[in-house]
């Protein structure tokens, strides 16, 4: 049960937009812009870096949904998600994806987390500014999701099967 | 020097804006439409949750330009801000405020942080759904802000004077 009284009806973040509704069109427009830019980061990668922020922040709503989504972009590696959430330093990652999650991953703990080391590694990686910038721009905007759902105490009602299906929905039409 | 190419010449977040242009609109609208409601928690209140996750974030930059926006809005008590920062709960601030604190601080730890009694707490001290919902959400959404802006290594041309006079300006105008 959610702290304050929302519409059930309505998946994830979305029962918050509804309960304060002068908040929907900039967040949605910035979840928008940020989340299908098609400059840099692919839409893939961006789902990837906001699904392990979202697991690290421990928030099953987001990781579960942003995962489903990224999952669709990568569909001829089915374990990627979980190889991610289990140790992404430990797998078959390109360095590309392994540096962009260990910034990702510093941002997680805190801005000044994030090193000079990372950034050069990331450069090696032929990591361009801009895809440096979308990525702690996607990993600091999903600590605010994150918090924002737990936060209010957000329950979800929905199943497997419902994940997969809004995934699909966001994978192919956006947000 | 920040870990990307900015404007030096443009103040805080804005230097980050400038840089990725797409992401301005949405972004200051949201910041509009969070701390500058007329509804439910006052604008000082606002500012001073924002300042004191800010804190606890300890991104300077953030915590220096919203503790001086907020001072503008308590006058009388020129010690507020150093006073939150010290010890909120060892000071003469009102039920309501420690209230109100005491959530964001487990908002700026993780969603998860924030506890049933703390929300029974506020409701006792009068504060309401809406005001249990803002402050969630602007603790949640510096969490953002902090992690962008030390995420990608900004610093600041700013002064001590130069930070009050924008604060006057915000204070009195608006984002």
């Amino acid at each position: 049960m959610a702290y304050i009284t929302l519409d059930n009806s309505i998946p994830g973040m979305r029962s918050l937009l509804a309960y304060r509704p002068i908040i929907a069109p900039p967040l949605l427009a910035l979840m928008k812009v940020v989340m299908r830019s098609n400059q840099g980061l692919s839409l893939g990668e961006r789902e990837l870096i906001a699904t392990y922020v979202s697991y690290l922040n421990d928030c099953t709503n987001c990781h579960t949904i942003h995962g489903e989504v990224a999952q669709c972009f990568y569909k001829d590696t089915p374990e990627l998600i979980s190889q991610i959430k289990e140790n992404y330093t430990k797998n078959s990652l390109t360095p590309r994806l392994q540096s962009l999650l260990a910034i990702a991953e510093s941002v997680q703990k805190g801005g000044k987390h994030v090193s000079e080391v990372q950034i050069k590694t990331a450069r090696e990686n032929n990591i361009s500014d801009l895809e440096i910038h979308d990525t702690v721009l996607i990993a600091s905007m999903f600590c605010f999701f994150n918090r924002y759902i737990d936060g209010l105490g957000l329950t979800s009602n929905d199943t497997k099967e419902t994940y997969k299906e809004r995934a699909k929905m966001i994978a192919e039409h956006g947000y």
